[in-house]
């Protein structure tokens, strides 16, 4: 219970992403965030590979982010802060997941794995996790992108979405996408 | 990708639930709180009856609150708005679900089977939606309770806690916690 009510904090850790919310502007939060890409996995599914085990992904999702609630959300581009973002995020898993017994064990290693981004589970959850900050960038007219100048190819790369292993069909769908950010001037080409 | 943009709005709907936001008190969205019952059902699984399938009960718990985004969030303790709750949400749940075919027939299925709250997995994910409430209206100090004169009988009946089928610790503790919140005040005798 202690566990479960030290994770509320994610209600309060506000990411870059922007949403309209009852007539104003606010950022999405990291339990928001968390819960969205659990949908997105869940209807996407049939775009995953073949045997990824979609159990596995909506783990990964769910707790992806708790790292966050003693490291802090740090931005995809920003170079600085993302220097020392592992080392950080280690403290806090340790941290997080040592009152949890066996159990933090297992949401530690399945935390590591999405991070490390190789295994079929962690690709699909990964591609979630990118895809769905593109929707709402795109939903708002690139207002964040602008704001931090950045480039097209910057968010293929953080993405991987040449070379991750997803559906082609996601893959172009991406790449159209950007394209059309690109071509609106949400993203510099 | 339409689905995954229109259940955007979960993030919009707000619940009777309090909860701190740096330095504010504010109420507790949607997405919010499916995310957070989501990751109870992952915590507390080792309570869940033998066979229970937690993730069949993690899907119903991602979906269970998204007939809201048509039909409005309806307060537990409401007794007129619950009395056309069901005929609201079936409509929502229509209009929602029509749009994905066969896995808006899953859907579908899923949160009807939540809300008859018979099968292992909905008697599971049931307890996990009624038990974190509590604690948000334990943490606020019974703020909500108290403005709508909720007695502890109501609790308990609401969340069926002498019925359900659940472990034993679970129900003494979230009884023990009832208690407590009377002694203190936060419920009415």
């Amino acid at each position: 219970m202690d566990f479960l009510t030290t994770i509320e904090e994610m209600k309060t850790i506000y990411r870059q992403s922007l949403l309209k919310d009852n007539g104003s502007i606010r950022r999405e939060n990291d339990a928001e965030h968390s819960w969205h890409i659990c949908m997105y996995a869940l209807i996407l599914r049939e775009y995953a590979p073949k045997g990824t085990d979609i159990f596995k992904c909506i783990k990964m999702l769910l707790i992806h982010d708790l790292v966050e609630i003693y490291a802090g959300d740090t931005y995809l581009y920003d170079e600085k802060a993302n220097s020392d973002k592992r080392e950080r995020e280690e403290l806090s898993a340790q941290k997080l997941y040592s009152s949890l017994g066996e159990q933090g064990e297992e949401l530690k290693a399945l935390w590591l794995e999405f991070d490390e981004d190789k295994t079929l589970e962690a690709q699909f959850a990964n591609a979630c996790d990118r895809l769905q900050p593109i929707i709402l960038n795109y939903r708002s007219k690139g207002e964040k992108w602008k704001e931090n100048n950045i480039h097209v190819s910057q968010v293929i790369e953080k993405g991987r979405w040449n070379t991750r292993n997803v559906d082609e069909k996601v893959r172009q769908f991406v790449l159209r996408l950007l394209n059309e950010c690109v071509e609106k001037g949400y993203l510099l080409p």
